[in-house]
């Protein structure tokens, strides 16, 4: 493998010296970049363009032509895996993602198949590693999966949902069928990091998108204890080096204490909590990603600027932060502004790094 | 003034020792009863509904035929507010609620009217002293209004919004303008609420439904400082009984320190925070709303009742706990699930008032 020539990610979320704070964005490859939109309509849908590796590879690569950000994210989607389980994902425009098949009973989740990553999503695997080469050591790649929560909540509404009632209707009345659920989808989540990490992702990420609509016992119980045993069983040295790991559960900004005990390197936070507050909540147990609300990126490239100092500055001295913003950057965003708040990050943080 | 028969809810709201946990539910006259959806087709649309006294009152009291409840709610919609300042407020099946007029400049903010709810809100005012007069002392009457901030969200983006990018605009962009807009709901507010006090309402309820979506210090900025202002503003005891003032911001558990430095008697928690942890946050400042999630009313009863004993368990002993759901009740429950719900309350509670 080539060298890698900015470890700076990778330090950060080791909590190791770094000379600035790295950056990244959620969803940096995405419709806010024109030639991101050339590209997809290229390949059609969006589906199809997760599925072309060399397409998926050059959307992923285009958000580091237009900034000096610190580490690339494979492009794909959450919801591969349900996919590559039979149930047939589809989208709609303007409505978010469909199952053509829902999981509703314990004779569902029995018949789920026993999933092989490698072989079931080899177009992910493919894209890992051309992304790897295509990338030349220049800034790490990370690799992601949804969490169990997440992926059940789809896979029982069959979509996106305002309330998760079918969701929550197994949970509370059936709990038993809903963990067998959840225990098929954490082994199938780590069948399919373990892959990306052996295909060349140098770090990974579980995406808890909605484990902040549960009650606290429950979060816990369905969401949080299934990302512990995919923590437990993922790969975390390869190559020689440590693979991070980042958990980030949206809404969850109550439950740091409890995640930090999980076995991961870092917290992803959403804007919703002060990353001053957060550190000292978790202390060094963790590093920490965020945590910039992505509707900042509306505002003048001024107050970007004093809110990235905000931000910067609450976190404090030392290692440990990994700059991002706490969502997905949204697609009417203008491509200046989010390079304003890179360049941001980039010139106003190596004073906390002395 | 007829005498108070059960005064349950009030007592435990100023954290005076009470026979057993008092109960209500928010929305709890709504669609999922046969009886209100019989009512509101005859009165036609939604704010047809809210502006007839007399079926507005029959609403109201509707929930308290079928169960032992602590309190009744004026029926109205958190709305009203921007509608009497000219909005033009509507109702598109399916779309929730909509202004055919929007707020996004310091010109529309200048051109707001004061509002004198007395005159401008008078159905309003009719309605709580009908409804006051028809629970003849019965359960207590509780008033309302949106917060400030909640208020403005839909007065910008013009209805409801999945990321408020329209009022994130105007909050980040100009913020004296959206706080030029926020002081003039607050003043609105406060004359609402002191007109449903000196109309009969016995305890009043702030619903900040959309605090949860900004960044920690936004919401102080943005949302509970205007809220504090309403706090200190309100009329605090008429007819020589304390009027007790309920904070409820919906995803507000990380901020429930800061809310109780409001001047609020109670504050309602969502059901994402465990009433355990938040009682040991707020200590004996306030008492605390809540909070069981609406979705749990989908599940078998002796689930709902065991659900019900989980959350008596972890407030504990003493008083200061009314009992709710963590939102409001959802149109397809059972009415037999929310029956199994309050009798938990009722026969379980008594043991944590000896």
């Amino acid at each position: 493998m080539t060298e890698l020539k900015n470890d700076r990610f990778l330090r950060a979320l080791m909590r190791q010296p770094v000379d600035r704070t790295p950056v990244w964005m959620m969803r940096q490859a995405g419709r806010y970049l024109p030639e991101y939109r050339a590209t997809r309509a290229k390949a059609g849908d969006f589906l199809s363009l997760c599925k072309n590796t060399e397409l998926a590879c050059e959307v992923t690569l285009q958000p580091l032509e237009r900034y000096p950000l610190d580490a690339a994210i494979l492009f794909s989607d959450i919801l591969t895996i349900p996919d590559a389980l039979g149930l047939g994902l589809y989208f709609e425009t303007g409505e978010g993602p469909k199952f053509r098949h829902t999981i509703r009973s314990e004779a569902d989740v029995a018949a789920l198949p026993k999933m092989n990553a490698e072989v079931d999503l080899d177009y992910v695997m493919n894209a890992v590693s051309t992304i790897r080469r295509a990338l030349n050591g220049r800034v790490p790649l990370i690799g992601f999966s949804g969490s169990p929560w997440t992926l059940a909540t789809y896979m029982v509404e069959g979509g996106s949902s305002k309330d998760f009632r079918e969701a929550k209707k197994l949970m509370y009345g059936q709990p038993e069928v809903m963990h067998r659920l959840l225990d098929h989808l954490a082994d199938s989540v780590i069948d399919y990091l373990n892959g990306q990490i052996k295909a060349g992702a140098q770090a990974v990420q579980i995406f808890d998108t909605w484990g902040g609509v549960l009650s606290s016992w429950a979060y816990e119980e369905f969401s949080l204890a299934y990302m512990n045993k995919i923590v437990a069983g993922l790969i975390r040295e390869h190559d020689g080096r440590r693979v991070p790991v980042i958990l980030f559960t949206k809404n969850g900004g109550q439950w740091l204490e409890s995640m930090a005990d999980s076995g991961a390197d870092a917290l992803g936070l959403d804007w919703t909590t002060d990353i001053g507050n957060a550190r000292a909540r978790v202390g060094d147990r963790v590093a920490l990603q965020g945590n910039m609300d992505p509707a900042m990126l509306y505002a003048p490239p001024a107050r970007i600027r004093q809110e990235v100092a905000d931000i910067l500055r609450r976190y404090g001295t030392g290692s440990g932060h990994i700059f991002n913003l706490g969502h997905g950057i949204t697609p009417d965003v203008d491509p200046a502004n989010a390079g304003a708040f890179i360049e941001a990050v980039v010139e106003l943080s190596s004073e906390y790094h002395r």
